[in-house]
């Protein structure tokens, strides 16, 4: 081997597309060092923090300066049992705490369950617009992703009649559904998650369900489902994807956790203990009181924050001056056409970043989220609250005026 | 499509062999519910815990209440740059702090290091024996593990005259060298790492250096790189993977971080944003202690008590009646081959499982490390310090003498 070799480069599973809302962000830096008064809607992430009997036990026991080594690969079992109690008092549903695998985020998650449920040229579906990071996981494992265009029509959510579609080039090998959705914040309710989980039975395909959002959300009184509809409620053979981040506020602590087929509790303890070891274990500790009734009330308090500022926005939302929007069932996501403002300024992208240079508020443009149509789109967090929101709403309107 | 479908089965990926040591660890588990007094030398971290000033930092940090939202996906500038620093009081290495990369744990550090410089089918070259891991997350990756046998002849490490013959069937993408390796303890010095690093340079691979145990080392008086070589000491498009894990203490608390040649920053950074969105925030907050001078103080303590243990054994080796054993120029590994017991037990697991069960004494059986001759072999942890490995060499010796 001594002619001219290669230069070792990047895998070309590498070359991700940035996300253009990492310049949103940078340039949102540089405005608020510069002081200019931003108000920044771009943040998927609530801004209250960890329950505060979670915080006071991780201070706790960080000062009994107790050595925190590697935990088993699932997680600790006092966790799993809490978690497993928890589907008994959201959706009494029972579950075995040897089913219950605890992550390192659900973003530790998906990479355990893309890894345990499926090879290189196995094909995945997924709504389009969508959470970027499955179609981007998923590639960098060799999967083929399949997006399936969703519109307001079917509340950007597949269908059975859109999986045969998207059967024609080619049998699937799995379905992610994310109920409440990013970036649209709409759900699947029990009858379509019930056709979807049997449409993936019929046809031997796994489902995998995204709930890192239930309990943030805006259900009627009286509603039979006020937190989400699990997928387990339904089918035990769908992989179950939940997350402390966002109803519990932990974004930062990269605590998460899956409910596994039988068949895939083996397959993701091996990968873990390799992949990942563990997941972090003083948030594992701490996670204990997240399920503690104090805790769930501080948690609905939030919600109940997002609420309030949710209705402010329905009920200002004419005054945006943007096309359609899509029913925020859940999460803390209003995603809207940009109607007569594209016309304006083209794409979303262009339009983003004229209203935070002249009116300093900061939104996510859609092409994040949807490489096709998502140039039509933005996402607006309403995460940061109802102050946050009310101002951004004054700016965006004096700046379509302009 | 209304044919019977397959049922949706694990993927062929996921197929990874369960770890002897786990049957082993969970018959200490039983054995000590039952009331035995089992001395565990298996496992492959101290128990220590954090240095003072990092629990203190975090037990702070969470009593403050403060929401610890996500991160950059790199992390938090702060703890970056004392990274960086770091490189310059140990090795004298310059390092910018935009070339760090925090990652959860090594483990976390491994993936991106492997999903950004290798696609599936690229042959990467690693030592047998060797740290299984390395193994398991390239297979399901997709990429093809080029075990490289080393012996006793080369300290079990690789050498560019191996490489020559292990690039007899393609060209390699990657070599990984560890060193201090795990399960050996053994070390490459600075003209064999420069060797291998000049290999790779030539022949256009890229070297992966795991440098995880660097400071948990047994320096003679005045040795030239006491805390062991730093690949950036010697060519910066090596990607160095290290971690508070050992030196440190910091298993469970799962972070790590790597050095990225210049061509990698920007494929690791769009990777890590969708495989792990940030690493733990409140370890990074808190490991911005790990740098200051009490914190070294206290890791290196907690290694000289290592190398009294290390003496002990090394003193008493003979007592053991194994064979040969690799020297144990760092980590807290003691590799050997079992001797004249393997007469008696046939393979290291018959052995551990006999030692186990008789003498109460748990020991790692070699074929986790090695699935082609590790089963001559054992590995012995002595993180568990002097105390507990005085006890086991005497029950060792009273077992093989019955």
């Amino acid at each position: 081997m001594t002619e001219t070799p290669r230069r070792p480069a990047p895998s070309r599973r590498s070359q991700v597309a940035p996300f253009e809302v990492m310049d949103v962000l940078d340039r949102v830096a540089v405005l608020r060092a510069a002081g200019r008064d931003v108000v920044s809607l771009c943040a998927g992430e609530p801004s209250g923090g960890a329950p505060t009997l979670v915080s006071e036990a991780a201070a706790r026991l960080h000062a009994s300066g107790r050595a925190l080594t590697y935990t088993s690969a699932l997680g600790i079992h006092e966790l799993r049992a809490e978690i497993a109690a928890h589907y008994s008092r959201w959706y009494a549903v029972d579950v075995d705490p040897a089913r219950v695998a605890v992550t390192t985020g659900s973003s530790g998650g998906f990479v355990l369950a893309f890894l345990a449920a499926f090879d290189p040229g196995d094909r995945v579906a997924l709504a389009r617009p969508g959470y970027p990071a499955y179609r981007n996981i998923l590639t960098a494992l060799g999967c083929e992703v399949v997006e399936i265009d969703c519109g307001a029509g079917t509340r950007f959510q597949p269908t059975p009649a859109l999986l045969d579609a998207a059967s024609a080039d080619g049998p699937l090998a799995g379905l992610i559904v994310a109920s409440p959705a990013n970036p649209t914040g709409t759900m699947v309710d029990r009858a379509e998650l019930t056709a979807l989980a049997q449409w993936c039975r019929a046809n031997g395909v796994r489902l995998v369900s995204d709930e890192i959002y239930h309990g943030v959300t805006y259900p009627e009184p009286g509603a039979l489902d006020p937190r989400g509809v699990c997928a387990w409620e339904i089918d035990d053979t769908a992989i179950v994807i939940s997350s402390f981040s966002k109803y519990w506020g932990m974004t930062g602590w990269r605590l998460g956790w899956m409910l596994l087929p039988d068949d895939l509790v083996r397959p993701v303890d091996a990968l873990a203990g390799n992949v990942a070891l563990c997941p972090p274990a003083p948030a594992q500790y701490a996670a204990v009181s997240a399920f503690a009734p104090e805790s769930y009330r501080e948690c609905d308090d939030a919600v109940a924050e997002f609420a309030r500022t949710r209705k402010l926005l329905l009920d200002n939302g004419s005054r945006l001056g943007w096309g359609e929007s899509a029913p925020p069932d859940g999460a803390f996501y209003y995603w809207a056409d940009l109607g007569a403002q594209l016309e304006r300024w083209g794409t979303s992208g262009a339009y983003a970043r004229a209203l935070l240079e002249d009116a300093a508020v900061a939104i996510t443009p859609g092409g994040d989220f949807d490489d096709r149509s998502g140039g039509h789109s933005v996402r607006l967090s309403f995460a940061a609250g109802s102050t946050a929101v009310a101002e951004a709403i004054e700016r965006i309107e004096a700046f379509n005026a302009r």
